[in-house]
């Protein structure tokens, strides 16, 4: 009887893992290869996925037999205990939202993000305000229904980074903020893109994308990398974590960091033990530590001294003629020019996090009732203005610039910052434990570092929280203190 | 209620479409895209989504609906009609078949194929002897379970080519082998391909074929063309049908034809009317009909002497230095070879039909009983002989050479011939129609042609029987003479 409950249990999580799979292959051909009369029946292909899997994950039985097998879990039996503690807790969150909530969500959000795509180019926050307003409405109630202890944004924030809390989270991406607003005082904000470089074509990029993959450790028998309008690392299957990345010809060093970026995450994906597919154990702890995989490989790497030593070296094999512009040195310092801009995802390794910070205290304010959706474009400007010194000129390049809130992301933004504190802290102590770091880098040895994330981190799936993981791993909880020290390090070789 | 039972049905066909097209798109990325290491995870995501569709075809709520529509269903009313129909005969041979029956089938076919992917290489017969013995036995227990009017063979064509039987089938390709092997009877034999032509790079071979597919009436914007180890066509969804091709740098016209065929194929599927896609009036009639469209544009068009200066023409935009090489007569030549040999998938048009009746002739004779497994091996390689004058010297290129029947495919073969058959046919009622069809297609207007399948094919989606189709198109039942009329005329070009 407890065995046919766990077969019952393990098996579903078998058949979900399938239908996941299923739909990511859908997704990523979306972005990648079909053509465009296939969006159509693509999107009713993946509506009905959809609700397949809801189905299964709301089924009674699988509900009941969740709740029976938690209550005789054995903590001392640590991958099950995880697999039961953690599916029961999505199911949980699940089974608090009426199934009419959860269809008006969905309806708002994709009538919200039909009106972003027309409304962004004009710069149009006036046809957005009816939809954001609704949205942050939503969650509002969402947060009600699912319940919280301190501040409603936590019930949000805890979708995209489990058991994390405002009270947590905010003081340390505000250290941040103020530390680094100070930082960057001296440098000159800017609108425009990094200085021209030699034209590269995009195939000589791919080769050289592919070798920079496969040299730190990203499998290319089980996955590949291919091309599309926005990278995304995507999960389709045992052995198969794909990734994809854009290029631009005037500017190759944009794939290069994009590619490593996506490396991170796809060797997180490629890291999950093969016995605990499809299971919690399985499966990544938070966006929060997923991105710390990705912004380890692309800047505390990708962007080190010894990297751009070996980044020119190889590229003298692929991009022979780019290499003779230059040296490793400009090299290094293409990779780390910082400017104060506009744009998330342009910025440099330093400002990033500000553009996050001024998203977390924005949602924060709306969410709690303190800024009405009305006011929140020139909040927005405020914030920049005081953050990085520079004002958007037209609303596309200011609050309608990212995605995420008009598709009903709300709490998903500070999970990027947590990114960066947390491979921080990871970094300061592989230093430790691997003291030749920068020499391997630079003759191409990425496997030792490797080594270590796949024993520290990937291999524990979901077995702890983030804060546990980062905490088992430093001695102590999260501190911002490595990433600020790590930047201050950055900024004082940059000006040398 | 009536109206209730409609959208039922309507709906359930459907959902079956779009986990078609899902399907079709886990096995196109699976020979197109999909990494190594993924094999593994998309075997188990193919049997879960097959087993969903099974699931909802065989569905008594489903079965009983249909039945009740049948009942009511208005022969006047044809599109309806025709829908209720077709899925009405489908299911009834599916609930005839016991679920154990299906599992073991579907085990035996994956067995067995396993086996011939080992065995073929090493021209390992014996190997497979007790697989195909197996595959046969269940073959006649599925045409007694699914029941039949006179041969068991009947029961098994019935699923490739709906309402042919073998009483009406084998004397028309029988009369094509004979006449034939008279007719080839003064050609050299040959296991060799053709003679070599200049060396392609694979992307000029790729844009000289894009070009002719688009110039032929392909839609790119609702398909795609990529390379895979075999060449096909996929219908992943409405607006979404996709084609793949080989390229062998030393014969830059194996792709070309490769192409044209199965742009013939894709031509059929985005030709169907979009108000009845995923119903039987917007699906194939059957397999022989599909390869009527692949083989036309492939044979009756491509290899046509007007074709070859439209061919010539367009070659030195994309294939200068090749084109240099040769006359437009040339091409036509090299295009027409006509060279008995081993192969079928390498057959020249002439012969090709000859090493399907082979494999019909051996099939009845199996499904009867007349011949025995373990004899199979002589067999073919006598009516080789008879038909081609040729003996295999490796059973790899003789009785292994076809992966159908090892998996389990039994019936299908004749489908090829009848394509042959069912699009010369149609050719003659096109040359009446366009009478300057040769000037059209020489300088590379399609468009009549194509508006002519569209009008008097694909737009009827399954209305008709293939032979009702013919008889409407022709006036009378299907014969040999249009096929044997065009071939005769083709070899007299030939020689002169």
């Amino acid at each position: 009887m407890k065995s046919d409950l766990r077969n019952f249990f393990y098996e579903r999580l078998n058949e979900l893992e399938r239908l996941e799979g299923i739909l990511n292959l859908l997704g990523w051909d979306q972005q990648v290869y079909m053509p465009s009369a296939g969006s159509g029946s693509r999107a009713r292909q993946i509506e009905l996925l959809s609700t397949l899997i809801h189905e299964r994950q709301t089924d009674p039985a699988f509900l009941a037999c969740v709740e029976e097998l938690f209550r005789e879990a054995d903590p001392a039996e640590a991958a099950h205990f995880t697999n039961v503690r953690e599916i029961r807790r999505s199911l949980q969150r699940e089974s608090k939202l009426p199934k009419e909530f959860v269809a008006e969500r969905s309806r708002l959000h994709a009538l919200s993000y039909a009106a972003w795509v027309e409304a962004k180019p004009h710069s149009d926050f006036a046809a957005m305000e009816p939809h954001l307003t609704k949205i942050m409405e939503l969650a509002r109630q969402e947060a009600d229904l699912v319940g919280y202890e301190e501040h409603p944004y936590d019930a949000l924030l805890d979708v995209y980074e489990p058991y994390a809390t405002l009270a947590q989270v905010k003081p340390l991406l505000l250290e941040i903020a103020e530390t680094l607003a100070r930082m960057i005082g001296g440098c000159e904000p800017s609108s425009t893109r990094r200085s021209s470089s030699p034209s590269v074509g995009e195939s000589d990029q791919a080769k050289l994308c592919a070798r920079l993959a496969a040299d730190v450790g990203y499998d290319f028998d089980r996955g590949r990398l291919d091309k599309s309008p926005h990278p995304f690392q995507s999960t389709i299957g045992s052995g198969d974590v794909r990734m994809t990345t854009r290029y631009d010809e005037g500017d190759y060093l944009s794939a290069v960091f994009t590619v490593l970026h996506e490396t991170g995450h796809a060797l997180y994906e490629q890291g999950f033990l093969e016995q605990h597919r499809g299971t919690p154990m399985g499966s990544a702890i938070s966006l929060g530590v997923h991105e710390s995989q990705s912004r380890l490989w692309e800047n505390l790497v990708g962007r080190s001294k010894p990297f751009s030593t070996y980044l020119y070296r190889v590229m003298g094999e692929y991009l022979p003629e780019a290499q003779r512009c230059i040296t490793p040195d400009d090299l290094w310092r293409e990779s780390n020019r910082v400017m104060p801009s506009l744009i998330r995802v342009e910025a440099d390794e330093v400002t990033y996090s500000l553009h996050v910070v001024i998203r977390l205290l924005l949602e924060e304010a709306l969410i709690s009732g303190e800024l009405n959706v009305r006011d929140l474009p020139t909040a927005w400007d405020d914030l920049y203005e005081k953050y990085l010194g520079i004002r958007a000129t037209h609303l596309r390049d200011g609050v309608l610039q990212d995605v995420h809130w008009y598709t009903g992301l709300v709490g998903y933004f500070p999970t990027y910052a947590l990114g960066n504190v947390y491979g921080a802290i990871m970094m300061e102590r592989i230093r430790h434990a691997i003291p030749d770091l920068d020499t391997q880098i630079e003759r191409g040895g990425f496997s030792p570092l490797l080594r270590w994330l796949r024993e520290h981190v990937h291999e524990h799936g979901r077995r702890y929280t983030a804060t546990e993981l980062l905490t088992k791993i430093a001695g102590q909880p999260p501190t911002a203190k490595p990433f600020l020290d790590y930047l201050r390090v950055k900024l004082s070789q940059n000006e040398s």
